[in-house]
């Protein structure tokens, strides 16, 4: 994969997707000690980055395999956004929700009109849902971020965070599958060559800071994090293109996610999800150098349960001073 | 007063304030089956409108009388902003603040730089804690609402909306003492003599809809709801305003407010607060006519003290469906 394949999909999605705000805050930048550029994709169409990858996925394909419809096991984001890039073709989705997906997630799938398809908890069950309904139906699979397209998809946040400011010297994202970091730092490797590319990582779902130390790709069977969006274990593909791209990765505390997504929420009044929270909360960590440096952050996203966020709000309590 | 007045307000404090967004959402407009433009004062310096009348009187003030420094009682978002508009001055802020004021509001007084005198609750309490204060310190007192230079303030949110927005058939605003709402009447009237202005009023505050009912101005001594802006009664200036230049106040139950807030959250990805739900609420409710009008909705503020949040949250039920 080239960043020319993010380029491309620039183009091919512009029509369907929202070029998001960025947005500053003097009062974070103080705690940070930093000058930090939130990229809000909360205000992204389906409320997160997802919908790049999926639309420009679903805009690659040929006429007949488009026909046939997509098809993905998802039980966030990414179900939803592929059900809408499918919709606005025209074309059929399936999307595979295992039986313990959070009802609001599954809402937004069906909302946008695609076929749910239930299956039993776990990746393999998953795995094994899909494959059966695809050699029925002959859809094409769209995978969350092991995809090309997908990958070039996510990476045009990061063709629109460099338009948008000047100057930067780190991209910090967070990090699951690896779909948005590794898109993104093909980006900023191609057109900021001395730019610091770095991803903010749940500890308890730390495949990624793992692999980076081991120097191979490590897959965890066992996560546990409020940032439901980052439980994934990094693709194969991502992992080609982080392990030679991307800096650093930092891991932080359950704690620390809540109280980052509380202060974005109090200080920025916008909404996102824990998942969003990760870059902010590794910031104010005090684990990574970023003292004066202009900070590019990905905010990937806003959809949170409100019935489930008093539990969660509840649970505060990080290391850091807020 | 006249809508000269809010042009010249607009012209004082500009480098000041944040031209703040407007925000559309499809869903949204399915739900009230209108078109609405949100104006984000939820955005604005200090988290809400009140920012524009706190740095217009201050602005306002002669040297001598400036250098002498500015007071006010405040429970909530005034006396921040007068707070932020008294430090960018440099000159002193006094903020008298009822001992059951809320710890979040009453931190973001002194973040900005204000003494805060604590006071007894009620209305007659403040307003003697703040006579005796001024009386010492010689400071210009700057009402919340019933104050020219206050109104004057507001109104600039009118100003930017029919800036932004073209062709609006109505302006919806919540009303709590009336600074807002009156300020924004005379600039819909002055600009667009057509166009509709209504209010959003708590049923458990509805003090403007009685006044409307009655034809003169009503006080009340209980008030009784979440949207812990809006508790106050209108002013007599804010009284003289809207008695003549706005068409309706619609009254809105406690459960619709949560429930209008809570998808505002959800769908447009921003944090608002209760008092600023009130509008979308009355749309929602079935109680006011805007189908197919193109309606310009005032988000006044967006500052929710998370840690009473779970509570709120947990009293949904609407009469309307999300």
């Amino acid at each position: 994969m080239f960043a020319s394949d993010v380029y491309a999909a620039a183009e091919r999605i512009r029509p369907f997707v929202h070029r998001t705000p960025v947005m500053t805050s003097q009062r974070l930048d103080e705690m940070a000690g930093a000058r930090l550029f939130f990229k809000c994709e909360n205000f992204q169409v389906g409320g997160a980055f997802k919908a790049r990858g999926a639309f420009n996925a679903v805009l690659s394909l040929q006429e007949e395999a488009a026909a046939r419809g997509v098809a993905t096991h998802s039980s966030g984001n990414h179900g939803a956004a592929l059900a809408l890039a499918a919709r606005t073709r025209g074309i059929p989705a399936w999307v595979v929700v295992p039986r313990d997906a959070s009802g609001f997630k599954r809402r937004a799938i069906e909302r946008y009109g695609a076929r749910v398809v239930e299956c039993e908890p776990g990746l393999s069950n998953r795995e094994q849902s899909l494959a059966a309904l695809v050699a029925e139906c002959g859809a094409t699979v769209v995978h969350p971020y092991d995809d090309d397209r997908v990958i070039a998809g996510q990476g045009t946040v990061a063709c629109e965070l460099l338009d948008q400011v000047s100057g930067l010297d780190m991209l910090l994202s967070p990090v699951g599958g690896g779909g948005l970091l590794s898109g993104c730092a093909l980006v900023a490797r191609d057109r900021r060559p001395d730019m610091r590319v770095v991803a903010g990582e749940p500890a308890g779902a730390d495949d990624c800071w793992q692999s980076m130390q081991s120097g191979r790709r490590v897959r965890l069977e066992q996560v546990d994090t409020v940032a439901d969006g980052l439980r994934a274990s990094i693709g194969a593909r991502n992992w080609a293109l982080i392990s030679t791209l991307v800096d650093e990765v930092v891991r932080v505390e359950e704690a620390e996610i809540v109280a980052a997504m509380r202060l974005v929420w109090e200080v920025l009044k916008i909404v996102i999800e824990p998942s969003s929270a990760v870059p902010l909360a590794a910031l104010l960590s005090g684990r990574m150098a970023a003292r004066g440096a202009r900070v590019g952050v990905v905010v990937s996203g806003g959809n949170v349960d409100l019935d489930t966020l008093p539990g969660l709000l509840s649970t505060a309590g990080a290391g850091f001073r807020l």
